[in-house]
């Protein structure tokens, strides 16, 4: 039921409360029409519960203090539950999106299985359709087109923006604009950009600007043909202002998928994802309102590849593009929307680890200084300067960029001897100690670092269960020092975990429950008279 | 804020809504005063969004057809997404709680850590105020009584009624009627239902009834003196009748922890947390209304043990419990509110595994004959009548118990040759199959457990890490069987997730958003008054 009328009589807003959540503020609460004028749609790719609470968690422990002495007597079997901490804060240091009023839950199945891929997760947000996972934008057979939120958005006169800090043609801010059978058909996807007539378009780059084989017209052309200017550099971004036409922004630095750096490894010629929002308003306010998704897409990468710091700074960069959305919300309180999700979660990520029992060590994943890519690029240099390079040789840089050290028998007996007697180094240097069961997994990973791609094990099950696609070594790094501070992941795919939605806003009460990842578009624009 | 009269300014309720969440309809849909007479809180002990996730997977597949062509060519390494399933149903076969109008997320950080035990959370739950892990219903130093919610409720008049799966004088059941520094202090913590003047006691037993050195005054005796009546039989339960006075219901089987069994491993001689709730309706309903919190306590158990088909079926046997109170609920709508939450999540438990990528197979898990502690006997028995046991010897009550196979090198290369030419029965026989580092892990795991339990070298880090405190070939089972359904496990102990608040009735607009476990306390006593 929606309200449309601003005098009602008492006795019909009674029954309206009595329905409890089925009511719908937006005709209280907007303009005239009864619609926000400004509508945000946030998607952590790969964010889910885990996540946020990971973020969390670092967040709320930056400043604590472990209680290190019990640590060491658990370490030793001598108690069980947690040690405890001090100066901890997770009653303020919250996400900004984990505080809005209306907190939701979403299943994200997709049409033919349990746990999704981005494209279809991304087109049931976007369509309210089901869709075979690896569909764009159509239904399972990849022959009917679906039409997204954005476009209806666009149809309503609304400007539109697509910000993402993956490439634009990537799955879930594909699922906005294009429709395509396949979500690997980057250059086709990208070609579908100027048929939408939409504002903005921001973050990374394209993947195929001349197509899969390289054959086609080039794309840049193409968008240039089409009215867009394209920016690549901090200059061009700063030059786009209201009034100039549509805009395509592309950060400086893209990683070789075309993709934004990951937030940890963001440089200071970089613009960050709140920066590319915050640009987005600039150029998209105006009298007709907008329409804006933002991805923050490398969240998912991180898990993927298990690097929780890399996951959990990317989380924190996406909450700060959140609060760009936020300040604007807070000039615009009665014309505006925010609705913030995950398409799925990925990695299995949880904050608890066997062996390091009720105990979680932020302090330990703060040293690191990279994401596992950036580590990549130093084993690369080490295998090319030393191919029979032992684990001796690589320490340094491990140390380096994990903090994780390696010690002999004798020297690790002395250190646990000290620890135990209550030595605050020793203790504080136990934590970063590799044991014996973490150095033979590394010796393992480095030796298998050390062979070619194509000579790998690749389809045996244990390669796979502990390496996944990655870099042996870099991943057996990430997930020895993720597990001593209390983080597991179970799988370098996603899992089927349901992801939180979280509203204010005009008609965020509508945000609540539990409900299908499909219903956030008829939330949407049902909110928003799309 | 509360809005108590019936009559409103159109003014003041425009006000009211746009304050979005803030606004509280129980002063405008209960009785007289405003507050539900009913109250029921459900708390699923050790259990989050991954097992509510993993249930309603459970459900959603029992009927579905798995896709299997594709799953070996995936398991060939030839294709990488998910195989797909058909006649899924996850859009109707939904558990009841995660139908309730308003859902919200509650953190549950202790006051010492950010991974919480059951006590902490329980009291936080209960009376809204953190406490150190280990102490129930008292401040952290185990000095200051804290006061719960039902015993607010007994002092507002209304009859209240304890339930749980567990043992009665366990953590979350205790952090609602005992206070005592520590939570293994059972005989003390029963010693105070006396005080409580409570009416209904019902589901496990209690694990000290004569204290810890077994020297003191004999519980049941106290309790009958108090004026309980304690059946420990089906007779006895159904002679449980309202006005015959305070009653204590145990179910006629127990665990040696004196806890019901197991949902999936219960005899026909039993009673089910359903029935449980089902007598305590019966007995406390009056003129006064009534406050219930019923616990389901053996999920927590099962994921611990990492057993997800011993979890889900308790998540199934707690929502059938919900279901009861929900059938009561919709004959007294304006009257009742049910929130169901969990305290925290345990095992780390995911939808999702590395060696299955983005497929689940929930019919390999629906194999499994009972719980661990079931084969836990089958193996004792092993154990005392073949000490040198062999994994050929095991074979047969494993194959039989979890449906699990062992094939030699020569059978298995068939078995793959004949599935990946597309023999359906060689494909479905193939999910069952060990393969070789399975068989590894089972021959080690099998090798432990013939190994006397105080022989065994427990605090090795490795050891620890594959068997926890379990029995090392049952956990390696469940760990196998969980792995080949597509289901991760982190930790035997409990992770930081975030919980789910499930409300229906009187006030359920209170529990959206994301908010901390103690105000479950603060808006369960808010609408209630108590």
């Amino acid at each position: 039921m929606r309200l449309k009328g601003t005098r009602l009589s008492i006795v019909t807003m009674f029954c309206v409360l009595l329905l409890g959540g089925a009511y719908t503020a937006p005709a209280l609460a907007a303009d005239a029409k009864g619609a926000p004028k400004y509508v945000f749609v946030f998607i952590g790719d790969g964010t889910s519960f885990p996540q946020r609470n990971a973020a969390e968690f670092y967040k709320a422990s930056r400043h604590a203090k472990q209680d290190l002495g019990p640590a060491t007597l658990r370490a030793q079997g001598k108690i069980s539950k947690s040690t405890g901490i001090t100066d901890f804060k997770p009653a303020t240091e919250r996400l900004l999106m984990n505080t809005f009023p209306s907190q939701g839950v979403s299943t994200t199945y997709s049409y033919n299985a349990l746990i999704t891929d981005s494209s279809s997760s991304g087109t049931a947000i976007a369509t309210g359709k089901k869709t075979r996972d690896g569909v764009v934008g159509m239904d399972p057979e990849g022959k009917e087109k679906y039409v997204s939120m954005a476009k209806m958005a666009k149809a309503k006169g609304r400007a539109v923006g697509i910000v993402t800090s993956v490439s634009i043609d990537h799955a879930t801010p594909a699922s906005f604009y294009a429709s395509q059978p396949s979500r690997s058909q980057f250059y086709e996807i990208a070609c579908q950009i100027p048929d939408t007539k939409f504002d903005y378009f921001a973050g990374g780059g394209f993947r195929q600007p001349t197509g899969a084989k390289k054959d086609k017209k080039d794309l840049y052309g193409i968008l240039a043909e089409s009215g867009y200017t394209v920016v690549k550099d901090k200059a061009g971004f700063a030059s786009l202002a209201k009034g100039k036409g549509k805009a395509i922004a592309i950060n400086p630095i893209l990683d070789k998928s075309h993709a934004m750096p990951y937030a940890m490894d963001k440089g200071a010629d970089e613009i960050s994802l709140a920066e590319f929002v915050g640009k987005g308003i600039e150029l998209l306010d105006g009298p007709k309102g907008f329409f804006m998704m933002v991805e923050g897409g490398k969240i998912d990468w991180a898990c993927h590849a298990n690097d929780a710091m890399a996951a959990i700074n990317d989380v924190l960069a996406f909450d700060d593009a959140v609060a760009v959305a936020y300040e604007f919300y807070k000039k615009h309180p009665k014309e505006t929307l925010i609705v913030v999700t995950g398409d799925h979660e990925t990695g299995g990520m949880t904050m608890g680890f066997a062996g390091t029992r009720y105990d979680t060590f932020m302090d330990i994943i703060s040293k690191q200084k990279g994401s596992y890519l950036t580590f990549d690029k130093i084993i690369d240099k080490l295998r090319k300067d030393k191919p029979e390079a032992t684990l001796e040789d690589a320490m340094p840089a491990v140390t380096d960029f994990f903090g994780l050290r390696l010690y002999s028998a004798e020297q690790l007996a002395e250190l646990k001897k000290k620890a135990a007697e209550g030595d605050a180094e020793a203790v504080a240097a136990l934590k970063f100690a590799l044991q014996p069961y973490e150095v033979e997994n590394l010796r393992k990973a480095l030796a298998m670092t050390l062979v070619p791609k194509d000579k790998r094990p690749r389809n045996e099950d244990t390669y796979y269960l502990a390496y996944g696609s990655y870099e042996p070594f870099s991943v057996t790094l990430t997930h020895i020092l993720n597990n001593k501070a209390g983080i597991g992941w179970t799988t370098y795919a996603h899992s089927g975990l349901p992801t939180p939605v979280s509203a204010v806003g005009v008609g965020h009460e509508k945000f609540t429950g539990n409900y299908d990842n499909t219903d956030i578009f008829k939330k949407v624009v049902s909110i928003a008279r799309y």
